[in-house]
This record gives C-alpha cells, structure tokens and sequence, in this order.
C-alpha cells in the first residue's frame, strides 16, 4: 500500500463542482457556422470534413437512454495541474451516461496510442486520483500526431478496444494535431470522434472561445507563493536583489500574473520588449536604474521577475542566434560544422559573422557569449533554453553599476540572488479552480461525445463567476485556426496566444510599475489553501479578473 | 494603505494557542541546580553569574500586581517563519502583565541595539504583522554582539529607555552572544536581564532542553511542498533525475526531515558521510549505482536530496580546502597571495599542494577546480558557499555512467534538472504549528522576565501533544554549553546539534532508503494549510514526531 500524504487523502474527498447545465441531463444548442481566425479559404480546403461548425452551448436537456460507447484518453506535453482531473470528470460523464462505458488511458502520451500501450481505468484507480497533481496516473509524453502512418497505427487499436471517441489533452500543438487528426478519420468515415482539451501552465492557448488554459491558475499561484516568500525575505534582509526567472516558453502569461499578483519591483515582459525592439542594453539599463534609484534612498534589495523566452525576444539577441545557427551548418551536408577544439570553433564564428552581430556577442558575459557559440541541441541550433537569463542580466547590471560608480552616478550597494522556478509549478496539486475547470472540462467532454461532435475543443466560460454559472460547451477546432510558417512550410495552427500590450493585465502592470519599483510594495499570497475562506481559496487569476472586468 | 493578500487578512485573525499554563497567572517552580554539557569547570569560570541556575517550569499561579516595565526585542541572524509570532506573543505578554508597559524593536538585528535604533510596538503595528512570516517588522542583522564596547554602547539606550529585560532571537551562536551579556550586565550588576529565543530553520540549534528551532517546521514543509511537486512531475514525465539541494548550513536535519515527508530516491546526509568517511567517489558510486538500478528496470528517472553543507563533510575535499586556504595565504603578510593572472594562479596551487589534494582536485570536474583555485571571500578563504554540489554531483554521476556504459554495465538515459531551495522557505507564513510555538515562546519570555530571570532561553516542550498540554518555562543558556575552538582560539558555545546517526529520525530513514532509492514511493505534502482537517493542518515535523515516539 503506498503512503499518501495527508492531504492528498483529505484532498480526495473534495467533490468538484460543475457547471449548472451539467448538472443534470443537457441538450446541445447550436450557433450559426463559424470561420477561422485567419486564412479561411486555405484553412477550409484543409479541413472539409471539421471546418465551418457550430459553436455548441449546453442548456438542461432530458434525459434519453444513450447506447453503451467507449472513450480513450491521451495526456499530451507538459504537465499542467488538473490533468488528473479532466480524466476523472470524464470518467463519471461517461460512467454517468451508461455505466456500461469504458475509458482507456494511452501510456506516457500519444506515443502510447501509436504503439498500442494502454489500461482501463477503474473507480479505484480514478478514486485514488482525484484532486491530485501531476500526469502520473497514465504518464504524458511529447510524441507528435501529425503523420498518416501513426493516424492508421491509432485506428488499430481504437477499433480494437471499440473506442467511438478519442479525447486529447493537450497546448496548442497538441489541439491542433487533434483536429487534424479529426479531419482525418473524418474524411476516412472510420467512426471516431476527437474532441481537445486546452491544457498549458503557460497561458498562451486562450482566444475568444478560451478564457484559459488549464493549470496556469494553480502553476501561477505556487510560483507566486515563492516569489512572496523571497520578497518577504528580501524585505528582511534587505541586501540581495533576487533575479527570479519563469517557465512560460515564449509568453510572459506567468510572468506578468505572478508580477500583478506579488507587485515585484520589475518584471520583464518579453513582448514589450519586442514591441519596443529594445536591446539587451536598454534591458539592463532600465534595471540597472531601478536599482541605483532605490539605493539612492538607502534601499540595496529588490526582486526581479525574467519570463524564460525573453532571451530571444531581444530583437538584436534574436539576429545573432539566427547567424549563429547559419554559420555553425555546413551547407553541403546540412550538418553541423565540426570543429578540432572549442577555441578554434569560437574563433570560426567570430570571423564568419557579421560585424553587428560580432558587436552583441562581444557585448555579452564571457561565459554566455562562450555557451552560445560552443552549445548546440541535437539539431545542431544555439540552446538557447539553456542561457541562464537570469544570472546573464544580473552581471549585466553589476558591471553597468559599477561604470556608474566611477561615474559618482551609483553608490550603493548590489549583490543578487538567482532562482528559475518551473517544475516546482507544474504538478502541484489543482486549486479549487483547476480542480473544478479541469473535471467540468472532462465531464463536458463526455457531453461532447454523446453528442456526435469531433474537432471541437471542449470549452468551459464565464469562469470569473461562481461555478454553478459556468457556461459549458464546444467550440470547432479550425475556428481558432490560421496559417503560419513552421520548420519552413505554411502549416495550419491555432494561433498562440502571446500577452497582449493593449489587454487589461498589462495595462494595469504598466500603469503601476513605477510606483512598484520605487516603494517596496510587495503582496505575499502564501500557499494556495483548499479549505478556509472562499476570499483565499476560490479566487481565480488576477489576468482573468482584470480581462472580465 | 499597502495592499496585503487575501490569505494574510484572513490568517491575521487566527489566535495561536497558548499552553495551558500561560493562559492565566503562572508561578515558576524551580528544579536543582544545573551543569552545562561539557567543560564545567571552565564555563562555570567564565558565567559566574549565571551558571548552574535552575530549569524553570511555569505552572498556574496566583494573579498579582507587576510593576511597570519595559522590554527590548532584537532578531538576529537569518530569517526563519514565525519571528514575527515571537513579538506578537511577547508584546501580549508584557502588556497583559501591565497595559502601561512598553516593547521596543532595535532595528536590523544587534547592529540597532549598539547604534541606538529602534521603534516602539504599538497595537496597530503588531496587528499587521500577526501570523506573517519574515522579520520585516523590524529588520534583521548579522553583527555579533561580543565585544565590551558594543555592551557599553547597549546599556546606554537600554537606560534611557528604561528597558528592564532584553530578547534575542537567534540560532546557537546569537544566544551564545545573548549568555554573554547577560553575565556581563548581571556581573556590572546593570540590571537588565538578558532572555534568549530558539530560532533557525536549519534545526541545528536542539537539545535535551531544546525540542526544536522555530521555523523549521515550516520551512521543512515548504521545501517538501516542492520537493513532492518536482516528484510527481518527475514521476509524471519519466525522464529526469532532480538534483536538489536544501539549505541547512552543516548540519542535514532540513534535508533529513523532506526526506521523511517526501520519500525521495536519494537523499545524502553529510553527518553520515564525514562518519564513513566517504569520498566524492563513493558518494557519486552510491547515486550512479541507484540510477544505474532503476535504469535496468526501464527508471530513467528520479530525485537527490543533497544537504547544503555536504562538500565540506567529504574528508579529502576538507583537506583540500585547508590547505588550498593555506597555500593562497602569504605567511609573511597574512594577507590573500594576489597574482598576475587567473591561470598563474592556477599553476601556483597545482604546484603547492600535496600530491594526495591534487589528486582529490584534478577528479573534480574543470570548472568546479577552477572556481575552487581562484575565488575567494573577503577573508581569502575559498567560497564553499559558491559551488553548486546538486550540479557538481550530477555531472560527476554523468560521467561515471558514461563510463559504465563503456564497460556494459550500464544502457540507461540519464538527464538531470537542478534546484536549490533556501530563500523559497525562510520567511514564509509560520505554519499552524511555529505560529503557535512561536506565539507561546515569546508570550513565556514575558513570564521569565517578569520572575527576574536572565541568561535564560525561553522554552516550550511537549509541541507533539496539543498545543493546550505544551510546558513552558526557561532553561539557563549555561547548561547548553562547551568549550569549542573557533578561530584559533577555544570559546564557551552552545553546541550545535547535528544530525545524529544514532537517533530515531536517521535510523527510520536508513531503515527505507533502499526500498525509497528501487521503488517510487514517493509522497506529496502539498502546500501548508491554515484551515481544514486537524491532521493536514496541525502536524509536527517527522523528525519530531520520530523523536518522540
């Protein structure tokens, strides 16, 4: 018998809410035909069969027998908190439907469906997962769904196990490869049905039909709980700046809620600096001068919030790694260049690229400018995921305050701390707003499926208000499609949703990080609590309350 | 009106609970006479004041006038959850004895004391820092209070204040400081009394008197929350080894006590090391040797628990250390040896050292000897602090894989990710158990002072029954001590407790290590929780729980 903590035990018994309409027996009310968001006519051709559908809405409905069918289910990426979560609201929607039902988890992600790798899941086994963290209950993986070959593997064992739908949980990647997917056994008539679920701690699969993606509230909350307790600490101490970078890929989504929620004294935000095609340069002297601002008052701490892409975001960063990836390839074979030794590659590059770009590199710490030129990833380009921004930026700000020392611009003092926190967030167990959007997600999805749909994602709104006044329902995959080059090719995507400057989030960050960098304003909101006050325990994100306010 | 969280406005509220025999008028009782730890004869020499002092236990008293007086409080050293509590508690203390009397705060640890900076408490400001973590109510600081002029210095703004008795909180070495001035002032027959309070979240400041150091219990339990999130994320993804490293200064009892709640598949305990007088060979044999196991069974995944101070319990790495610290020292001078260039540098400690420390060296990875050759503290000691062993270990574990698979002994994957948590916990809100111990220690120091004691530490014992059954009172800080050599020369300390390989703690933890490194037999703690069920919310450490089983 394997130990549960405490709490997961308690923890257990919560019942997730769901929304009112699927409370009882529901009936799907359509909308009119929907388009894409871009690129319709290509993004139709693509998609004949799941292009142009309606959005779906349920509304209490009567109760009709519905004929015994089973369901698969894939954990698809990253994890993000809640996917056990989704698995069990689909579980008791299908179970709810007919007890007759199956659901088959496939292992360790798609890559289970293609080979064949998969369980059934049992009241036990779900019963010991509810309301935990985590994607260990069947494993995720990072396997692509995109080719003919693992479409026709998958109908083997969907037909096998007499699965009539397939229910993908997964970011933005994942939910369109569902729709293709879709399209596919659509146009093939094999009878399966494929419905998505918006998951990502980073934010950025939202859109007009998706308030959020699961597990951002929950990841948001526990990185926030940290940073907190570092600015409580950094406030006590009063001696250290702390650089705190943050999961989130190319979106600053995490960054900016965990900086509306703990009022840091910065926080980098990489689409801002896109926006304002600002260079590493201006980066460091916007920080370095919060810093020598405060010092002036005899205030030597700070905390500094860096999203995790903003690297390559830096417009000028963004060229070199791009000349860098060029010139390391060897364009007879392809393949990266090989070199004897390390200083003679260093000395390769320096003399191959342009001089612009030789003048970023040489601006850089040696140790980075080092790394970008020796480390490759197995495709040969620059990993970039592997600069510690963090650290970068703090020794940028070191040696510009130490030319304003000699200056008599700066006199203080500067000695920083680094922390990158990711996995600590993404299988945390759900706050009570994952856990309740998660299961309604997976219960809805069960609705979905009774009802006929394929392509669609399954969709869960007006998530500011109490749950029982959530809006459940579908929307068609392609309506949040378009084009855009990847690997080199146009390819239809759902458009990633990156933060918007002229959004409300932002706007509110702007409007008060001046006043946040100068006082010491920082807000400590502690571990996310289960039981308590429903002020501490049922609030959702400060990006969703400011974007429905 | 700064903007506080959800969470801090509703904890203010939370009244922490008080033993029993504080909750009206105490009486002291008085046991015998007692003799510090070790070196009678000396400490009895040097504390003829306040050596062999009775253990004080508080029991239900007669209600009787106190005259008016005030009382000054002074936190000192690293910021541990619940400091805030311990002047919550002392301040309802003290004015229950007498509305009039007055607390005052000195400012930024015993630096404020000397330089004469500190507020008065009033009603309002207490309130606002109720149940918080950090020590941002007044400030901390590391200056050591041992010198006769800082006494001096001390007793002047402690008259014109009018201050009777003095708090200090602090680990080993502080309330090693607070002993001092209390026979100080007690042999100038000053008058002011001198209480001392267990504070560290390391737990390296217990004994027979001591059950534990306020903070760690929450600290532990913060670190656990992220240690059990990286766990299932682990376990969810299947393709990392975590490396995470735990602050705890020398001793391993942080480390031991997550080890306990989260079940890791490794987790090193330096004590145990410098036992077996185990080299960085073995150590990284032992993890290779886990990882290389799981690996057969298809495990390419796990978690390492390293204790912050480990390198320098390794024997031959504390060899090095010596004597690389000697060598870069210039005997004529005292002084730091400084050199034309970082790789002279290199060249000269190559060529000082013994054969059998070049050795020990050269097996480090480069990087790593490099930093231990050239970077040094201000006081021309090498930086132990600086070298990152969670990194350290993994990339020697690395290549010892690299080269059993040479050899066939091994055909796994291994990748590893890196943490190190410290700041994450010190001043995060004191869990339900420091915010009650904490409130209780500081309300007890009201009692030892109003009984006239000094050279005391304020105790509270039995916190693994309910909080109502706790023993209060205070134990002379004498008993507590031995001689030790510090700098050179040998000094009445208290002894600071490490982890013991005999105790229960270690013994239950090396009982399930193997079955923890073969097995994933992990266990999630989740976040601390303020409401809910008794057994998520109000229980002790393992350790202490272990202890007194």
């Amino acid at each position: 018998m394997a130990t549960i903590s405490n709490l997961q035990r308690a923890r257990a018994a919560y019942q997730p809410k769901l929304p009112k309409a699927l409370q009882g027996p529901v009936k799907a009310v359509e909308g009119a035909a929907t388009q894409s968001v871009g690129n319709q006519d290509e993004i139709k051709a693509l998609f004949p069969n799941t292009y142009g559908m309606p959005v779906v809405e349920f509304a209490a409905g009567e109760a009709k027998e519905v004929p015994q069918f089973n369901v698969g289910i894939i954990l698809s990426g990253g994890q993000a908190p809640g996917g056990h979560n989704v698995i069990s609201g689909l579980y008791d929607g299908v179970k709810s439907l007919n007890r007759e039902n199956k659901l088959y988890g496939f292992l360790m992600g798609p890559g289970g469906l293609v080979d064949h790798k998969y369980i059934e899941f049992t009241d036990e086994l779900i019963d010991s997962y509810r309301n935990t963290g985590g994607f260990d209950i069947i494993g995720s993986g990072r396997t692509k769904l995109e080719k003919t070959e693992q479409f026709e593997k998958g109908i083997e064992i969907l037909r096998e196990l007499g699965i009539k739908a397939l229910v993908i949980i997964g970011g933005d990647d994942s939910n369109t490869n569902a729709c293709v997917l879709a399209e596919y056994y659509a146009a093939k008539k094999y009878g399966v049905q494929v419905i998505g679920c918006p998951k990502t701690i980073d934010g950025d699969l939202k859109n007009a039909q998706i308030e959020t993606s699961f597990g951002f509230d929950t990841a948001c909350k526990t990185y926030s709980e940290l940073i907190g307790n570092i600015e409580r600490d950094c406030n006590s101490a009063r001696k250290y700046w702390h650089f705190i970078k943050l999961m989130g890929r190319s979106a600053s989504h995490i960054a900016l809620e965990c900086a509306l929620q703990t009022q840091p004294n910065i926080c980098l935000i990489s689409e801002e600096v896109e926006a304002k095609a600002q260079s590493l340069d201006d980066i460091v002297n916007y920080i370095a001068g919060v810093v020598a601002e405060r010092a002036s008052r005899g205030l030597n701490f700070g905390t500094v919030l860096v999203p995790e892409g903003l690297i390559e975001f830096v417009p000028a960063i963004k060229k070199l790694i791009a000349e860098l990836n060029e010139v390391l390839t060897d364009p007879a074979t392809g393949e990266s260049r090989v070199f004897a030794s390390a200083e003679e590659q260093i000395t390769f590059v320096k003399s191959s690229i342009l001089p612009e770009n030789l003048a970023v590199l040489e601006s850089l710490p040696a140790d980075v400018a080092r790394q970008l030129c020796l480390d490759r990833d197995p495709h040969g380009n620059v990993q970039v995921s592997l600069i510690e921004t963090e650290k970068l930026l703090s020794k940028m700000v070191a040696s510009r305050l130490a030319a304003w020392k000699k200056e008599g611009k700066y006199a203080g003092k500067f000695s920083a701390q680094h922390h990158f926190f990711g996995y600590e967030g993404r299988c945390a167990a759900p706050s009570n707003y994952d856990a309740d959007y998660c299961y309604s997600l997976g219960f809805n999805a069960s609705r979905l499926i009774a009802n006929g749909k394929t392509g669609y994602m399954s969709v869960i709104r007006n998530t500011t208000a109490p749950a029982s006044e959530w809006i459940a329902g579908g929307v068609p995959i392609t309506m949040m499609m378009n084009m855009e080059r990847r690997n080199g090719a146009m390819k239809p995507v759902i458009r990633k949703a990156l933060v918007e400057l002229d959004g409300a989030p932002f706007k509110y960050f702007a409007s008060k990080r001046d006043e946040w960098a100068r006082e010491t304003a920082y807000v400590y909101p502690g571990p996310i609590q289960y039981w308590g006050p429903s002020e501490v325990c049922d609030q959702t994100t400060k990006t969703l309350q400011l974007e429905h306010e």
